[in-house]
């Protein structure tokens, strides 16, 4: 028989549609799952690709069935499950063999696993994978982690897999060890961002405006023909038209105003704080998301403080949808700098040269903040590899002196109106603080040097570290 | 020869202004440095206090002139050193000993350090010393966190050197292992949240509104004899006022504007990120300094995009310094109720208790964020030690409705302006977000189960959880 070009294990929902994928794109694939039933319905309902699969009832027969050096992909739930998994598999693999995490993985356990396998013939591909089902089945965002051999042996089956954007593939070897779980968790990060800010977008139409979810729905309908084409525009405007069977009622005004979370966004910002790389657009996002689950406590405090009663200040028609359009975009830009930035330090601590404008191209297509600006960062990135900061490329100053005024309206109007946009005015504080020459901290400076003595330096470079605070100061 | 009632390791400036401290308050202590000639300068400095203090050059001396069961402080620089004095130490002890680390230890470490000694007869005390040099020598604020038993041992000691307020103690016993470091991280976060939000209003007063630093510094004394009075608006007033003795420029006007920072900041706002606690201004305060940090990508950054043109819109007088003092006062209760918030779940996640009203009782006097605020946070947790947060207390929502109008104008006024106010829109946001009733987090709800099949709750409770997306999406 011959012989599969890679394996899988794990057949839930992400795995069964990755391994059909694999299949459909001519490659030959092994599936091994704990419970063999769901391995025998998986290659039931397989239909015409069950010609490229080999299902597999025990770990031997599977490894078997694979030609060396065998990749495998390992598609279980994070944490605990994959370490078990590996520990299971390691004994029957040999020389060159991949074992490769494809699920959510923090980056940390990915680098542990990477070292692990360091001084065995074996080793280890951290592999984001992002689009969700659909993406699985049909085209994905593929970040990988690992050595650049071992990603030449998967190479072919992974971009054969892949998204494509203008028939590039949306695939590419990141770094070694966690780099590929890196990007995908900053990935996630911002698409919190991104989500957070179109909630408020939508907060101020329905709540400062008083648009109905149709009205609004057509509104995102329109932007995404424009700057803010993406899929998360696109989804907007389709779960706001939809309506519930059972009442009519339009979706969103039946479901609850409670956000989940999984932890990716909150492993951006820990890892954000942790190299000292604002990523406030984010921390705004995730904060939101966690007061949105406090659903008692916001409502005994609306009890308290009575809902806003400030008039939205600004008048409905094109000019302020215009604003409102142009500050989403703004914003947008903010967040995802925040996050290339993130990554860009990475890189320098990880030792990772994670590719800038190739993680941009690779996340044009098949994941979840997929968009034309993300071939608009690309280009910025390819243009100016060295920018400190995409705000600073000339493609993205000149967008962002575009429509910061109009994110400058629309935050000092929600504001006045009382509407929660933490996310929309965290990025235009971005903004703000990263273009001013002169900050204020010199004056925190001159307080930790008071009490603490903790010294500081002088705009004339004279070699002065700490001033003549007199009593009470320890400098 | 008369017993040490305590001893203390580590000469350098915080330890040696704590030994004075103990002598002075006729406690009888044992001190040792690893450098011996420190020891001998030390003690021939002391004068009168030498009577109280034993100075030693060995550890076995300085062991034996301890009265057991012996409390140690452990005063050196965190991480490292601390295991590896406690590891020279451990031999020469006996049970029932105490080893106290008073460094500004992130409490993960403590408790990891209070674990590994479990099963041994000795015990570790994780202590935060806020107050800087003048405090450790004249009174500083004590968080203890170690078992109830060995703080017994060491209560009659740090109560005497303590700071007073209206003549109690700022010193408490907080709960076992972490608990005291971790309330000293928490202190530091919102000491970063108060100094970021008191440099924004003095960005606003210096670039929106053209002061100098002598004005804002008469400014800033006028405050500190309102609602605002406390340590850190009073140096405020001082730094500002002080001359560069070389130039005689105003010294925050010589001070080069990038802040240094040392970790405890950024522990809060990772460990609040850990337990899905908002910590926005906080977040955004230590993002300022990082920010602040990047220097040259400022300047190259107000090069590309210009400085801010928009005039301040809001006119000098009365009426608006009233405002800028409201801001700051409505911005700092939800900076402090942010840090209490991620206290109260740190207490049930790490199984602490931790004390709220006594918390905001040892911050009166001696810390750095010292003032008459936490006296009043003391009596609003005291009459109300079940609130679910600060600003739905009766005494502080009142406040909050006073003062909210004056933080929204004057974040209004400063976002048209241009001029960075992250820290005071981040609080801001927050009390927006947490006075809505129904928040937006309903569309990202929709959002995820489009994309992801996340599932929702509904608010009409009933049991069907994915929406009628129709093609394309995964529900």
């Amino acid at each position: 028989m011959e012989k599969a070009e890679i394996g899988l294990i794990g057949l839930a929902v992400m795995g069964s549609n990755l391994a059909l994928n694999i299949a459909e794109k001519g490659n030959r694939i092994a599936v091994f799952n704990r419970t063999t039933s769901v391995t025998d319905e998986f290659y039931e309902s397989a239909g015409d690709l069950k010609k490229q699969i080999i299902p597999c009832r025990t770990i031997e027969e599977f490894v078997e069935a694979i030609r060396p050096p065998r990749p495998i992909i390992i598609m279980i739930k994070a944490g605990e499950p994959v370490d078990q998994q590996m520990a299971a598999l390691q004994p029957h693999l040999s020389k060159g063999d991949i074992m490769i995490d494809a699920g959510n993985a923090n980056f940390r356990d990915t680098m542990a696993r990477f070292d692990r396998l360091k001084d065995t013939e074996l080793t280890f591909i951290g592999m984001g994978v992002s689009g969700g089902e659909e993406g699985a089945r049909h085209g994905p965002s593929i970040m990988v982690g690992g050595t650049e051999e071992s990603y030449k042996r998967v190479e072919k089956v992974l971009t054969s897999i892949s998204a494509k954007y203008n028939g590039e593939d949306c695939c590419a070897w990141l770094g070694t060890d966690g780099a590929g779980h890196f990007v995908k968790t900053v990935h996630n990060g911002i698409e919190y961002a991104d989500m957070q800010m179109i909630a408020e977008i939508y907060g101020i139409l329905r709540d400062g405006l008083g648009k109905t979810a149709d009205e609004i729905s057509k509104i995102f309908g329109d932007w995404n023909k424009g700057r803010l084409n993406s899929y998360l525009i696109e989804i907007t405007e389709k779960v706001l038209a939809a309506k519930d069977p059972t009442t009519g009622t339009a979706m969103p005004d039946i479901i609850l105003d409670k956000a989940g979370q999984k932890g990716t966004g909150k492993w951006s910002v820990i890892e954000a704080q942790n190299m000292g790389i604002p990523a406030t657009a984010i921390e705004a996002a995730v904060a939101a998301r966690s007061l949105s689950s406090m659903k008692e406590q916001r409502e005994a405090a609306e009890k308290i403080f009575g809902a806003p009663t400030n008039e939205f200040p600004m008048t409905f028609g094109a000019d302020l949808l215009n604003d409102l359009e142009m500050a989403l975009f703004a914003a947008k830009i903010g967040a995802y700098a925040q996050g290339f930035a993130v990554m860009a330090e990475a890189s320098r601590q990880f030792d990772w040269s994670l590719p800038m404008p190739v993680i941009a191209k690779i996340w044009r297509a098949g994941c979840i903040i997929r968009s034309q600006f993300l071939d608009e960062i690309t280009s910025a990135f390819t243009k100016a590899p060295d920018a400190a900061n995409l705000v600073v490329t000339p493609a993205f100053s000149d967008m962002v002196k575009e429509s910061l005024p109009s994110l400058r309206r629309i935050v000092s109007a929600a504001v006045t109106a009382g509407l929660p946009v933490p996310a929309l005015a965290s990025a235009l504080g971005y903004f703000d603080a990263y273009r001013q020459a002169r900050g204020t901290a010199n004056l925190i400076q001159a307080q930790r040097d008071f009490f603490g003595a903790h010294g500081f330096d002088r705009v004339d470079g004279k070699d002065i570290h700490h001033g003549p605070w007199g009593s009470g100061a320890q400098g």
